[in-house]
């Protein structure tokens, strides 16, 4: 295990019929507001409704339309808000693309000139920020417990994480109740998120995490027996609870901390959403059993075969077998619940970008030199043009 | 799940060679340090040396000699010595005794009068207090990022949990190798511990709580594997790793949040230790197992089988046979790696405290009503009595 910090100082506020928490804790922090959010299904929910009214005693300006991936515009937009009316706390209400894009405005808002070269480009921003609290409605990124975001610019066609200290929301509200009206294709998108950021935490090359690889399985095994219920009952309130705290703890540094090494498949699914804007969650469960085949070698089949037995309960004792088991079963897991699992069913059916997807798959990360498997160029194009047809790996 | 909040700001420092970070900590809160410690383990394995040498530029005042089980007179001095040198942090150097002891320390430096009475009998302090800082030292309680603490008076026969919010401890130094000197014994018996803290939030009539109880099997999974291998290699860092993390996570909210209802253990081992002195995480080894096999039946079986499939990998059919098993894998668990699974190893040779004992258990907890199966007088007594010889469950 290598050495970590682990300081997530977020305060939640889990469960049901807790706005009235609200005032209380938006006053801690000042007056003027910047209510964030998105395409408006807050409105059709009526959870717009009950903040605008728990938010009564405050001064509140809107940013509506926060974009599936944040886009730089959206955050210059925002950062100018809050210059402009003084804004002392940032209330984002909504996923993780409208949270992301409250930690991009929550720093912007103190940096000068151009956003895109002048923070997301840097990475890594430890300058101040206005305080942000989140009110989450769908179990996905884990952006509600930590602090980074994710960033596009459709221009360049670039789609990159940034994050930093000061970035960390203060409070957030996790009612699983507002999960509730999340359709399924985007219930199982956010479940694929989960799973992901679990899966490249836990594939990772550091000896000795057996803390951080058990907590991982069993956020994936809770996974597993929930994202099925949640999809034939919408409102079942364990099952939805259970998925959003477990997007939570996911990517809260539980699973990451003491681990060197850098993630494989949301570096190549970023070209993905950066070239075709598609839901992240389905790039990253198209590519990931793809990946895993990819770099299923001698010294990688001891952790696939664990999580073949650990996380599907596979007993099989040939560890290759095991191995191509564990990968067909999660496979299998997607499409069973409705995830569409090739390329060409999300719209890429070409091949004409996965050159240059590649290479900036490459050129954005560290993938070809710290990650579980180091992936070049012509790794990641194969990674690609075997997620184009449906796959068995057994 | 029910609802809850997880607010756990403690600020971790893990790993090796970070003592150097310690002047810059202290720092933050102040000038005036009271240093606590217990027997002296630290100035035998240089862990005291290193200690005071980072504190060259601060004024420390000792307070050294805390028990195994902290008693409320070492409180009640401590407390003393914050209010005589104006103490503006307390370094707890040690294991959970130590830190808890340091909790109590610092609520009560606030309190007027006694502190038995006006502290720790009144069970939650939400008063101010003085900052606390721990270098750990021992895998065990997971009072390193907790609000709570237990005191004990001799006197009076007690042995009671408190705890209050402002009790957290600010920043928790975790470096696996100072506890490479920590016995076999007592490695063990803090093994024993966090698998009680696991195995009382696991063992819970909340239904639908999948990731904390996926998280618990993670971490019990990760005791299993190490504790052997810390007593075979106490110098080994990644068994060493796993224990100490373990040990903090099992205790921090991640694995009892969402659940309502009370320990059972606990609240029989506290009158033991209570009556007798003895190691805290033996007292639970005992007890846990003949607990276990006391409130089996029809209501909780599928939780202890479970327990057994996803913990141990018993792969039965049978539900009974499968908690059995479980039952007993976690008995012979104990057992193989050194633990004294009857009372009369530890010195309780007779039964004479029992009724006292099984009477104290009731009144000082709420496990008459709010357990996992509630557990009346008669049924502590018998549990007791069975730990008075060698058990076997299957």
């Amino acid at each position: 295990m290598e050495n970590f910090n682990f300081h997530v100082a977020t305060d939640i506020r889990f469960g049901k019929d807790r706005l009235s928490e609200l005032p209380e804790v938006i006053n801690t922090f000042g007056k003027n507001v910047l209510l964030v959010y998105g395409g408006g299904s807050i409105k059709q929910n009526g959870l717009y409704d009950k903040v605008r009214h728990a938010l009564q005693a405050a001064t509140v300006v809107e940013l509506a339309g926060v974009e599936p991936n944040p886009r730089i515009e959206t955050v210059t937009k925002g950062a100018a808000l809050c210059r402009e009316h003084h804004i002392d706390v940032i209330l984002a209400v909504g996923g993780g693309s409208v949270i992301d894009c409250s930690k991009a405005i929550a720093g912007g808002a103190y940096v000068e000139g151009d956003l895109w070269e002048n923070l997301v480009l840097k990475r890594q921003y430890n300058g101040p920020a206005i305080p942000i609290v989140t009110i989450l409605t769908l179990a996905a990124t884990g952006s509600e417990m930590n602090r980074g975001g994710v960033i596009s610019n459709m221009q360049t066609q670039q789609k990159l994480g940034m994050g930093g200290k000061n970035l960390l929301p203060k409070v957030s509200f996790l009612d699983p109740t507002n999960t509730f009206t999340v359709n399924a294709y985007q219930t199982a998108a956010g479940s694929a998120d989960i799973f992901s950021h679990l899966m490249e935490n836990y594939f990772n090359a550091t000896p000795g995490t057996d803390v951080q690889d058990g907590v991982a399985e069993g956020l994936m095994k809770t996974v597993i027996h929930h994202l099925p219920i949640a999809l034939k009952e919408p409102e079942n309130y364990d099952a939805r609870a259970n998925l959003m705290w477990a997007s939570t703890l996911a990517l809260n540094g539980l699973t990451g901390s003491g681990k060197t090494g850098t993630w494989s498949c949301h570096a190549m699914e970023h070209e993905l959403s950066a070239f075709y804007d598609i839901t992240h969650g389905i790039g990253l469960a198209i590519l990931t059993p793809r990946w895993m085949a990819h770099i299923l070698n001698e010294t990688t089949v001891p952790k696939f075969a664990r999580f073949a037995k650990e996380v599907w309960g596979i007993q099989e004792e040939n560890p290759e077998q095991a191995a191509r088991k564990g990968i067909q079963a999660l496979y299998d897991f997607f499409l069973e619940n409705g995830v569409p699992m090739t390329l060409p069913e999300v719209g890429i059916d070409t091949e004409k970008d996965f050159d240059q997807m590649a290479q900036q798959a490459i050129a954005h990360s560290t993938i070809s030199k710290a990650a579980f498997v180091p992936l070049q160029k012509e790794d990641v194009i194969q990674i690609y043009q075997a997620s184009q047809t449906p796959s068995t790996f057994i």
